[in-house]
Formats: C-alpha cells, structure tokens, sequence
C-alpha cells in the first residue's frame, strides 16, 4: 500500500509542503521512531533492546538502502545490482512496460537472462551516500524575519545555491532535506541509477492477494515483492554494499529495523491543524478520491485491455482512499484529539509562565490562522491531473524559470533538479488517448465545478464547448504523447514553447499565471508554518527534553521494533502467516474477486514446503513510502520486506501506537522458497544475498 | 434504471419537493410529452400520426396501468391479478424476500403453483381509478398569498382535507397532486394492493446482462422482466381491466404509447434553477452518491452473503450515479444553458412588453433568490439516511403529528397517508445488523464533516464517542429492527414514544427539533417556488399559448412515440434486437463481470428461437419512475416493456430530443419466448393477456 499511498499523498497535497517537526524521546510510545542515519537512537537502543550497532553496521545498511522516485524504498541484495522492492512499488514501471498483447502487472514475468531484463522508461533510484548539515548557511542567508515572502525566495535560494553547488563538486544528487520544520537542513547527496531493468514479477494474485479487501488487512499471506536490477553502462553494475539474505524465519519477540523513505508524517500538528484535516481537508480529498476510483472504475468497464490501462492508477485511488478513510476515523474519535489537546494545553500553559518562551505562543495562533487560509485555497487550484496537461505546464514553466537565476526559481527547476526532471518528462512511458481524454473531461468538469461557469478562467478554457468537446481536442489534437516532441519542445526553450500551438501548451499557458499565484500564496503559508512549527519545536524542547527523530520527509530513516501479534475482537492475532494459510486462505473465499491464487501458485502446491513463513508483523514505525523496505535483524541480515500496514495503523500519519497498529512484512524466506518452488528460478533464488 | 433512479432521486431530495409546471405545445419537439390522462393530446396524435384514441382505448390502458410504492411501474396482464414489472422494479422485494440460503436477486424465481407466489413484506400497488379536478377548493382556502409560511399551511391543509374526506367516502387511496407549479390541483384515487406475490423472476445476469458498463447504453439484450400476481382475500384477484399481449414484435417507425409513472422532470427550470443544479446541487449529489458507492463496494468485499445484502442498494446507487453523472455532463454543455437563456430573454422582454404580464416578470428573480437559499440550506440536513433512525424518525413524528388535527399535520401523516405508513414502517423486511453499523457510522461521520465537531447537535449525538461506536451501540442495542417492537411503540403512542430509552429512538429525539426546523424552511421554500412559478408559467401560456403537460410528478401519464434507430459516431443502430445479438455480445465480453449470460440461457439456446425480438428502442419520451411501464401498440395490447433510457436520454430530466434520445424496452414476445424456452413454464407464457 505505501508506494501507492505515498504516490496519491504527494498528488493530493497541491502546492503546499507540509512542515516536519520532530516528537521527541519523551513522548514516544513503545517502539515510536523514524531516525535519522546522522543521529541514531543508540541509548535507546542499548536502554531497550541490549543492542549497540557499529558504525559500520549502520553504513552498510544505509548503503544498502535504496528509494524509488516512483514513491517506495528498496534495497541492494546481491553484488551484481539486484534491487528487492514490492511488487506495488515495481507496479508503475510493470504498468508502464505493459502493452496490449503483455500484461506484466496482471500476469507477472521473468527474465532468465539479463538479456530479457526490460529496462524501466523513467525509474531513478537513489542511494544515499552522505549527510551534511547545512543549517548554519541556510538561517545566514535569511536575513529578512518579517516578511514570510522575502524570506522563503532566501531560504529558496541558498537551498537552490547549496544544492548546484553541491551537483557540481560530487556529480551525486543533491537535496536539502528541511527537518525539524526548518530548525536543521541537511544536504542529502545520492548515488543514482537509472537504468533500472525488471528481473522478476509475480502474478497480482499473489502479490496483492485478497485484492482491496484484505489490503490494510491482517493475517495476510502476500508475495508483494519484484527484483530488479541496476545497469551502469549497459552492463549488470557491481554493488559493494548489499544485505546479506537471512535463511532464517523472524520469530514471535524478534528484534527488527527498519531502513526505507517514509513519505510524510504529521506528529507535530497542533490541534488546529488536526482538526483542519479532520473537517476540511481530508472529507475534501475523500472525495476528490472516490471522484477518480468511480471514474476508474467505469473506465475500466470498457473491456479487458481498458481494464489493463486503467489498473496500476486506480489501484493507487483505491489504495490512497482506504488510507485515508482509516485516517479520517481515527480523527472522527474525539478522544484522539482531546489527548492531543490536553498536551497541548500544557505546553502553552507553560509556555506562558516562562519569560522566555511566552513570545513563542503566538506560533499555535498562527498555526491556527494558517488552516483557515488553506481552507480559503483548497479548491482554487488550477493543477489538472491530466498527464498531458501536466507534461505541457511542466515544459512551459520549465522554458521561463530557466530565465531566471538559479536561486529565483520555482524548487523543481533548479539546476540540481533538472536531469531527474528532463528524464521524467521525456519518459517514453505510453498515454492511451482514450484513458486521456477521460482523465482531462473529469478534470476540466471538476474545474467548473469548483470555480463555477461564470469564471473567467473556466470561460476561457470552454470557450463556448463542453468539458468532454476540450478534453477530446486536446487529446486528439496534442502531439505531446510524443516524448520526442516534448524533448524537441524542451531544446527549442522559451520561444518554441510560448510559440507552440499545440492545444495542450495552450492550455497550459491559459492556466499558467493562476498556477502561479496560486503557488506563491502556497510557499508564503508553507513559510509561515514553517516559522511557527520552528517556535512550537522550541517550546517542546524546553518543556519536554530534546531528543527525538523528525516528521517524515521521504528521507532514509531507520525505525526498529519486535516482531509481535495483537489482540483484536478479543482474538489474538499470530504475528507470522505460511503458504499453508494462503492456501487456506483462498479456499476460505472461493467465489470472491481477487481471492484466487495465480496457477503458477496451484502447480507448485505439492511442492512448495507449505510450512515456510510467509508474511509477519511488527511495532516498527512506518508510513506511506516504507513500502518495500527491507527490514534486517541484529546482524544486518535481510529477514523481510515491508508491504502495508494493518487498519490500526492508519493513524500512524499523527499518532503512532504499539496497541494494535503493525507492519506487515513478506518474510525474506518466502521469497526464495518461491523463486524456487512457484517460479523455478534457482539462479535468481541463489543469487539473493550474494 | 429508473425504479433505482427514482428511489434515489426521492432520497437525495432533501426535504425539498421540486415544483412542477409545463412545457407548452408550442415548444415541444418531436414526440416530447407526459400527457395526464384526463387532457390527453388528441389533437396533436390526430395530426401528427392519424390515431385518434377511444374514451375506451384511454380507460382500459389507464386501469391496467399500476404504479409500484417502492418506485416504479408496470401493469395488469392477466385476468388473474398477474403484473408485470421490471427485474430492477421488483430487485426492492427480491432483496426482501431471499436470505443467505435463498438469492432471489442472483438466481431468479419461478413459482410452480400459487402455493409457491411469494409475498412481498411491504409492497404496495396503486391503480388509478378517479381523478378529480380540485383546484378551485384548494386556491379558496389560501386566503393569505403575502406570507409563504401562512399560504404554505392553508394549502397544506386543504389537501389534507380534500384526502381525508375522499378516502373517508370511496375507501381508495386519495392523493392531491400539484401539477403546473401549483396551476392546478387534480385528486387522484387509486384501489390500492398491498397483497403482491413474486411470480417469476429471472436471473440478474439475464436482467442486467452487461451490468454497471451497459447501463444505459444501446444496443441492449437484455430481459429486465419480472411477474407478481395481485392478491385479494388470500386468493388472487379477478381483475376485469388487464392489457391483451401481442404476438407481433414491433418494427421500425410503428407507433406506440407509454402508460406510467414518470417521476420527476425540470422542464420549466429557469436558467438560474438549472445553473444551481449544475454548479451546486449536482456535484453535492453526485458526492454523497460517490461516497455511499465506494462505501457499499467495501462492505460487500466483506464476503459473499454482504454481497448478497448490499447488492440492490449498491445498484440502486450506482444507477443513480450514473444517471446524474450523464444529467450533469449535459448542464456542463455551455449550449444547454445558452439555448435556454435564449428562450427566458425572450419571455422575459414579452412580459416586460406587455403591461399585464409585467407585475409576473419578477418571479425570475424570486427563483434565483430561492437557488441561493437552496444553496444555504444544503449541508444542514439531520436526516441520516439509515433505515433504522429513519424508522424512529417516523415513529416519532407520527406519535407527535398525531396529536394535531389532520390538517395541521406533516404531509405524510395525515389521515389519508396512515395506512401505507403504517405498511411501511411495520415491514417484516430484514435489517442485517452488519450493514445497519456501516450505514448509520457513515452516516454520522457525514453529519460531523457537514457540521463539524464543534456544533451542538454533533456534540450531543457523539457524546465523547468516535461515529462507528455509536452506531455500534445503537445497532447492538436497539430493538426497532423488529417489526413487532415498532408496532408496540405505534400503538402505545406519545408517551410510549417519548418514554422510549431505545437508542435509535433517543438519537431520534435528539435529530427532531433540527429535523422540524428544515423541514419548515424547505416547505417554505417550496411554496414561494410553486408561487413563482405559476406566475411564469402564465408568462408562458400568454407568450407562447397553452396546452402542453405538466412537469412529471410520479402520477400517471401517457407518452407516445415510434420505433426509431439514431445514429452514434457516425453509426446506425438499428432500434431492435433479438436473441442472436445476446449470445453475440456475451461471447464477444467473454472475460469481463456481467457478460456472462446465465446458465439457463446456455442450456437453452438450441431449443430458442434465436431471431425473436428481444429490445427495442423507440422515441417516447420516459423518465425515472417509468421503469416497468407498459408498452402498448395503436390496438393498446402489450409489445412491450420500458427498463432504460440510452445515455442520450439522460439530459431528459431538463430537456426532451428525439435526436438520440431513446426508451429502451423488452420486446413482449421475448418474455413469452423466453417463459417458454428457457425457463419452461407454458402455462405461465399462457396466461399472459388472457
């Protein structure tokens, strides 16, 4: 679920960053904890679990580590590149690679030599090489305090400075990471692939098994995993650091880690800002979801190969919907925000009696403030979900920011930014017209119907014709599905792009200055959130002890915890599954959708060892964007892959709890009792951890 | 479609009723018209197709015609008391009557002897045997025209009256029915029967062969038919007026006539009353039906007897969904609203032009004022739809308004309404205390979305509590899921009602005084509406001369038209199809849900005529509520059965074309044939017309 969460997360959230701030160790419950590579919990470790990784234990993991920038993680698991990830993670390069007559997503694949690896049309992976903290640079180049505008174009600027700097010296990419809400920034310099080739694949009735029912569900017995492999000048890359493949199975007590890219937390929200997602944003984005999942749905209704087309986006719909209706009722308890609000009390009660932080108070005013003007902003947005669209505004901006001086322009067009961005936008990944000119029609509707007839910007994309005339236009007539006319568009710069009359660079334009201002009232709130959440952090330092790891933000973390059931409707829940319950488990819901094991699966029951772990639980603190971590134990060794989190986790986004909330893992053995027993690939089975 | 449109169309109304005035003859097209029975257009038929009906012909097509409670049509075709029905009209009583054991939905029904009818828990059918002209009654009773509260009431209470008093002499159901805004008001009487036994069904993969992806669309194979037998006295009824059934399948260009019940049309809609549907009403509608989709969708991944639970629901909604989906695309079209503003401008500067009509002309600006108190109104609803509250709700308001005079009351508990009422709120139709939890949760977190956590009302139903703990403990605690419990508390009257600590009954409580206050701004506004819009449709009838019919209004009426083909993406459709075309098309879907035709029609094939007429499509002009209508040919004997309009129809709400526009029907021959042949029950095939 998580790769697909996190994809949709970052879809949904418009323009506007959400800050990260940390909790911190004295408000943390059981195994809570997304660390930082750069500052370990090593006392707590040692405290708790008698454990004490080495400096070198900790590199190799983090060297291990991989994140895809379709929206997972991953990591290394042989010398000759193999990359071990989800098969929903892989799903949008199998979506991608698929065509009419080969379904990859539906019927997985496998290569049986490197020569039948297919190589992925716009995957980058990233390997982090190196942290460096660049707070100090970055508060002396904001000068201005008062005026948010002026002082996110500096932060904006020595980020963007910092980051081509950076490119330049290395070659490595570079990000600034803002943690902590903008009380530290690090320099995260990645290694990349991309050319990234498929290896293996199951078949969807194993790797999502139980489909959309038993997604966020548990017990689980899925094969939610696909090996890959990076290429460096055509040939198999040779990988120094790689994790070890544990022959043996996770047990009940089990102490585990976690390293992968969380995606996005919200553990510092003020109750303001919770409540703002509990009765404005989220009821707005659920919508805005069940919107896509029965348009999907009613696409893919036209027929096998539409069904085909459609399937790796509304499985993300989906996937992103029942997250965060999971969410929304966890919000909807009105015990989980008055928790949150006793705390918060406190801290401004005692903000309040200390002269030296009651100056910071004002900041949950703010914070307060800041959700009434992202209420205001919500349906304004001009930023149709349409590939074509958004291919052809991305071109557009892309031509005028490079205009500007490096440090001026828009975060995504900086020179640091530019290669990831080119080989996204020139991806020969297909569009299908007919799945466009749906996709568009909705979009332009919804347009309408958030602005209403009478706008001017509505009127103008009308022009007299109905959303489903404009949408079959642009889709009929665009020459953007081409991704040598966009690279040509892109060389041609601005004049080519501003002199383009393809209908989708037109449109683009007509919606491009509301885009922009839009955006900027986006980054002008993001600037005063971070601001305020900094002040909060400051007052939850000195109230509550430093310490801690901060909100998510796509960045390498490592989180640890025990592998462990629960109880739930007074059953207690076994922490591992086996084959032998998939089995069952199928046969338990003969008849339902989704619920039938692929033939391969059937073929190979008699000789499978049924008795094999095949799923397992733990208190690990994940999110959207952990999908496909590995998960090592003591010695660093490979024992598992994260897939989804059960139902009770789906409040993890801003309350962790070790009661019933859990990761759900494929067992590292399972993996290679399959390769060899289901899909008969000794040689990839060998190769695992070598 | 349309029983399922029409049920939902009823329930996402609010409390609102939609006014009703006419389009006059001089602006219909084509075969466009609702006709009341007693105006019936013998003029227009005369000259447009030759046919001039006998007061005979009218009588006995109307007393054969029966409207269905749970919203839909059909008709007498058998001496016997035998009604035929669509499928997707009687799916309401299938889901009723099967259990976990017993799919009626999915399997279909044949009773082999009367011994074997099944009866229906809570169905009611009406025959329309009277109607009489009130209107001048009614208007000398509204003395008050300044205040709408006032008028509102008088009115209100004169229908009561006029009801009582009929029902009092004739022992039939008496109905008021405003027709043209409010021009005029007819009595209806009907003989009411309310002993209805399921005959024959057929299985839902022959009735809604093509399911969700052929809904509304054409070509069509479909045998959307089910038979009931009315019952008098524990036997089945003698009916005298029942329609003859034709052994000839219809052909291109053949008139025929449509006798039922079409529910609800905006014809007379001013610009401003079509934009509010589209840029506000539509959306929000089309939301809430999203939502509660999604929502059934994930109840019934819960296994095969939730599915079974769910099923007519989630069909009900999806038909809904997707009529109002079609119904929003055609606003969205700018030429839509352009013609009609063309139309309005005109109106408006005649009326401005004559000095009678001037003091009329601001009734346009009164239905745009009443659009934005439409608008205001829209979140505020406490009428949760959930099926055990809603029960309480009535028990409630029946024991209060009981303790009025009739004509005081609430139009649905006046003396006249009791005993269907009482009918319904007594069903012994299961409630599945799973699908009550998930129904009335959701339908608590929308109230506290809509309102937020801080509003009082909220505050009092959640009490500290998330929405699915207190709809678990209401669903787990209360008794009024059984029918006796509900009849008890009926009977025991206010202080039993009030003294009730059952917690459906105390939510109840809690919802009716918010309940009250918009039920009392939706009458009001419903009376200023009515008032407007008589004024314009005198404008109307000055300008562009009377005539016509009234707006649909779920009363009976006729409609007329010819069998006629259109022409799609440059395509003809030929307007029939016949058995061949079924086998056809499910071997061309081979693969995807719902093509596959049941096994009855597999095993049968070879002994089928496979050339016998099986649909058609033909110009009369249907809306939601017409499903189930008979079709009856110049002689009035059956050639067939309307179950859907194509998409193009779905803009006939608002506006009427013949262009592509179609009725879709079951050929009557193709029930005979297929009683005969596939499920081998001549005698049944005998009694049909006799």
């Amino acid at each position: 679920m998580h790769g697909g969460l996190l994809r949709h997360v970052t879809l949904s959230l418009s323009v506007i960053a959400v800050s990260m701030i940390p909790s911190t160790t004295t408000t943390t419950l059981g195994d809570e904890g997304m660390y930082l590579f750069n500052d370990l919990p090593r006392e707590l470790l040692k405290q708790k679990y008698d454990f004490q990784p080495s400096d070198q234990w900790a590199d190799e993991l983090r060297l291990s580590s991989v994140r895809f920038n379709s929206g997972g993680s991953g990591s290394f698991v042989s010398s000759s590149g193999l990359v071990l990830t989800n098969h929903h993670v892989a799903s949008d390069t199998l979506q991608k690679l698929s065509t009419e007559d080969r379904n990859l997503i539906k019927d997985g694949y496998l290569a049986r030599t490197h020569e039948e690896e297919l190589k992925a049309p716009d995957l980058e992976l990233n390997v982090l090489i190196e942290i460096v903290d660049v707070t100090d640079r970055i508060n002396a180049a904001v000068t201005n305090k008062t005026n948010p505008d002026v002082s996110a174009k500096q932060r904006q600027g020595a980020i963007a400075s910092i980051e081509s700097e950076s490119l330049e010296q290395t070659g490595l990419r570079s990000d600034v990471v803002t943690l902590f809400g903008g009380a530290r920034y690090h320099l995260y310099r990645y290694k990349k692939y991309t050319d990234v080739r498929l290896v293996w694949a199951p078949e969807t009735a194993a790797a999502f098994f139980g489909g959309d029912a038993d997604n966020f569900e548990y017990p689980r017995y899925n094969l939610d995993a696909t090996l890959m492999r990076v290429y460096e000048d055509g040939k198999p890359a040779t990988i120094e650091h790689f994790l070890r493949w544990s022959d043996t199975p996770v047990s009940d007590g089990d102490l585990i880690f976690v390293s992968g890219h969380p995606g996005r937390t919200q553990r510092i929200f003020t109750v303001e800002a919770l409540e703002y997602l509990r009765d404005t944003r989220l009821p707005f984005v659920l919508d805005y979801l069940r919107r896509k999942e029965i348009l999907f749905q009613q696409y893919q209704l036209e027929g096998n190969e539409a069904s085909r087309r459609g399937r790796d986006e509304l499985f993300g719909i989906q996937n992103a919907r029942k997250a965060y209706t999971g969410m929304l009722a966890g919000l909807q308890d009105p015990q989980t925000i008055a928790t949150r609000r006793g705390r918060q009390h406190r801290l401004i009660a005692e903000a309040n009696n200390n002269p030296q932080l009651r100056p910071l108070v004002s900041a949950w005013q703010e914070i307060a403030q800041i959700q009434k003007e992202k209420a205001a902003q919500l349906t304004k947005s001009v930023s149709l979900r349409s590939d074509l669209i958004q291919l052809a505004m991305s071109i557009l901006l892309l031509a005028k920011e490079d205009q500007k001086p490096n440090e001026d322009r828009l975060a995504e067009y900086t020179d640091a930014s530019r290669e990831s961005l080119l080989n996204r936008l020139t991806s020969p990944a297909p569009l299908y017209d007919d799945l466009q000119r749906v996709k568009l029609a909705d979009e332009i509707a919804l347009l309408l119907e958030r602005r209403g007839m009478g706008d001017p910007l509505v009127q103008e994309v009308l022009a007299g014709r109905s959303p489903r005339e404009v949408a079959a236009e642009i889709v009929d007539q665009s020459k953007l599905d081409d991704p040598e006319v966009r690279r040509e568009l892109i060389e041609g710069g601005l004049n080519a792009v501003l002199g383009s009359d393809d209908p989708a660079m037109r449109l683009a334009r007509v919606l491009e200055p509301e885009f922009r201002a839009n955006r900027a009232v986006g980054d002008q709130l993001s600037e005063r959130e971070k601001q305020a959440y900094a002040k909060i952090t400051q007052v939850v330092s000195a109230v509550e002890g430093t310490g801690g790891y901060p909100d998510a933000t796509f960045s390498l973390r490592l989180a640890f915890g025990t592998v462990k059931g629960y109880v739930e409707n007074a059953k207690e829940i076994s922490p591992t599954t086996d084959f032998d319950g998939a089995f069952a488990h199928a046969e338990a819901h003969a008849g339902q959708d989704d619920f039938d094991l692929p033939e391969s699966w059937m073929n190979a029951k008699d000789k499978l060892d049924l008795s094999t772990q095949l799923n397992f639980v733990s208190t690990a603190d994940i999110i959207g964007g952990n999908s496909g971590s590995p998960v090592v134990n003591r010695e660093g060794d490979l024992v598992g892959l994260i897939f989804d989190g059960n139902i009770q986790s789906l409040t993890s986004d801003y309350l962790y709890t070790d009661q019933q909330a859990r990761a759900v893992s494929v067992s590292g053995v399972a993996i290679r009792e399959a390769l060899r027993g289901i899909y008969e690939t000794e040689s990839l089975a060998n190769e695992l951890g070598r």
